[in-house]
């Protein structure tokens, strides 16, 4: 059993440092990582220091960024060239990337000339391309190689490999003819050649396609890794599953913040400054603000009818907040939908029908229900009641059109459709439903 | 390279049968799962009889559930003896728990006794437990085994597990003992006993676990399968990372669709009824609704404030709306953190230090351009763009504060904090920025 993490702060605490160098070797690194993390810099380096070269290596990639940079300052040039050495490329190529330029400088001083190129190469690949998530070590074959040649091929060089599970079979150019899994070299008999089992119909993706679709394409077939060509149809690289989960959780989390009007940002809430958040938040909420103003327009215009009849302007948040939550929610489902590749702008009609149909439903119930209430609330105010019933049910219908269809416009416009997501939607939907109520008002109670 | 979908359309309308036949060996099993759906069924069941057993069950595993459900209505007994029995056991649950009674009668009668048993097993576990999303085909070896001796077990006996690539060390009783890799295994020596590479800090979830929280696990530690044990810790199945992917989707499209206030539901949107839509909307649009009559009641108090200033009605969209916003912009990011783990609710005090702080700038930001704007806009009314200006900041400091906190408390509470999205907060706020608004005018507009 390794120890948890109130034990290690309290070791830590304790000065209690040969226990705690006997007990790191219990401890998963991703663990190790986020102790060092609450450390102060000197307890941390000294901890560090207590790693064997191995699990120091795979710690420091599981280390926030802020806090690599940090470590990289005090490291010394020799145990810098261990860890960057030993770093996967890929790992190496994130940390790089957000580092200020004298820490990178240093950083391929260290690596070797082998390391340094790829990770030259590495960095040239678009921001969120599939090729700015590849690793470059995985295990090649040959069609020539029998299963017994492959087996010995991958227990010598296994080791430096980001996964050995899935054998990519290529010529000496490098082009991809096949690929073959572990299993299915272990259940094969040893003097099978590997172009008799090898799986011809690879599905691959480009170096400069979107990372979410590669990341995709490896949850839809499932598969462990996904082989990354450039455009001579060369292999270079491949995703693994455990990047494409990063990948898909950091794009859903984009459009969570998206759908919540707030710019994305990759850092995580708590380290996130002030100003940074701040910064984030305004621009939507400036110009949905000012957007708002058709909504203020709409009222200042009717504002006679108001004076007339004082008791219509209750009803305005009840109106406008309910059509915004009709609409947000359909607009929710098509972009999740969307997202999950469950619809594309193709089926707007489809969409739109099916909104129209449970708008009727939902409008109707919650008509019916308020002219009840407002019947019963406001004795003798039975035109009012019939007023907002029959305004509430064109709203629901207006909203539900709009947060159907928005989205897929947005798609069909190669935009990102969670922007039209409940924030905007509302403060449209405001709009046309204060002109559907101060209208039907207008025709029903002749104001 | 396999045909794709249009070219297959084609000649299922050509009704070339035998092309077909011979180009199904090169599609994947996914691509021909997504065609078929797309069939008449009478062709469907054409084109599935074609395929070779292997690739009709994988296919038929891949098939939405009501398009399984017709396939064994039209299957003999023997078809469907073959391949109920060569499902995986986790498809099979998947399967069954959405079945009319007499189909699963009839899928339980044409299993073998192995599989009913387990299958019976299996669907006893809890709903979103990590028992129902586990398989219990994994390779199995012992302490004593030598590297040799667990690689020739894996070739004999890999080819019916789920996973082969990570193995689980167990005793007679199945006590889970440590886990070791095929990658382990292939670069360790021929007579390295497996009690000495096996890794012995093993992390597991229990069978009545949440799936959720499996999924994260697995995901934290980039684990290819995570061990599932029972209460006396015996090893009774795994969960495989392309499950725990699928149960990281489900989750987040369930948080995303709680966030746009709609009930979730498993299926697709083009596939679930009008009625069932419109049931999973017209809770929440009935609950918000009626909470807006609070908003409506503050107004209707009010009423004579207005009749005196009418210019005041035109600002209430905008209040109320950027209150919303800037609520569910706070909400928005702390539901997301809470979800990946990285806030908690005892960060409480952190959370509403940061969003007042935040508030406090995008609210002066918002309130200066709205001064400056009613300034400009209508001449002689200083002392009302000053009113909305001090109601903008109080009402934004109030929303952000609301939008941070009650995500926290619901989370505290072992609610979804989902629930606390914008619709909520827009609802919440509403009132609070009317009061705000009202109160800050009778001060300073004596009204």
């Amino acid at each position: 059993m390794s120890i948890n993490k109130e034990r290690f702060m309290e070791l830590i605490k304790q000065h209690e440092y040969n226990v705690i160098k006997k007990e790191l070797q219990n401890i998963n690194e991703i663990d190790i990582a986020t102790y060092l993390e609450e450390l102060p810099t000197e307890e941390m380096i000294i901890v560090f220091r207590m790693l064997s070269k191995d699990q120091a290596c795979d710690v420091f990639a599981e280390l926030e960024q802020s806090i690599q940079h940090k470590m990289i300052e005090t490291m010394s040039d020799q145990e810098l060239c261990a860890v960057v050495n030993d770093l996967a490329i890929d790992d190496a190529v994130d940390m790089l990337e957000e580092m200020p330029a004298f820490l990178v400088q240093r950083v391929l001083k260290a690596a070797d000339s082998d390391m340094r190129d790829t990770i030259n190469q590495f960095m040239n690949y678009p921001e969120d391309s599939a090729g700015s998530v590849m690793t470059p070590e995985f295990v090649g074959l040959k069609e020539s190689m029998t299963v017994k040649e492959a087996i010995e091929h991958i227990r010598k060089n296994g080791e430096d490999s980001e996964t050995i599970y899935t054998c990519y079979v290529m010529d000496a150019t490098r082009i991809l003819y096949g690929i073959v899994s572990v299993r299915t070299l272990l259940v094969s008999k040893d003097d099978t050649l590997i172009s008799e089992i090898m799986e011809k119909n690879v599905i691959s993706v480009r170096t400069d396609e979107d990372q979410e679709a590669a990341a995709n394409l490896l949850k839809k077939y499932d598969f462990m890794s996904l082989p990354v060509v450039d455009k001579e149809n060369r292999l270079v690289g491949i995703i693994t599953y455990d990047d494409a989960m990063d990948v898909i959780e950091e794009e859903t989390t984009e459009d969570i913040e998206r759908m919540g009007a707030v710019e994305p940002s990759e850092k995580p809430y708590l380290k996130t400054s002030v100003v940074e958040l701040s910064k984030n938040r305004i621009v939507w909420l400036l110009v949905l603000m000012i957007t708002d103003m058709i909504s203020g327009g709409i009222l200042s215009k009717w504002q006679d009818a108001f004076t007339a009849m004082p008791v219509l302007i209750a009803f305005i948040p009840m109106l406008t907040d309910t059509g915004g939550n009709a609409g947000g929610q359909s607009s929710t489902l098509i972009i999740r939908s969307l997202a999950m590749g469950e619809i594309t702008p193709a089926d707007w009609f489809k969409v739109w029908w099916k909104e129209a149909r449970v708008a009727a439903i939902c409008g109707f119930i919650l008509a019916l229900f308020d002219v009840i209430r407002i019947w019963i609330m406001y004795p003798g105010q039975g035109l009012v009641a019939i007023t907002i019933g029959i305004a509430l049910f064109c709203t629901v219908i207006m909203a539900k059109s709009v947060g159907g269809i928005l989205p897929l416009i947005a798609s069909k416009l190669k935009l990102d459709p969670a922007v039209m997501a409940s924030p905007v939607i509302t403060t449209i939907v405001d709009a046309g439903s204060l002109l559907i109520y101060l209208n039907t008002a207008s025709i029903l109670l002749h104001i």
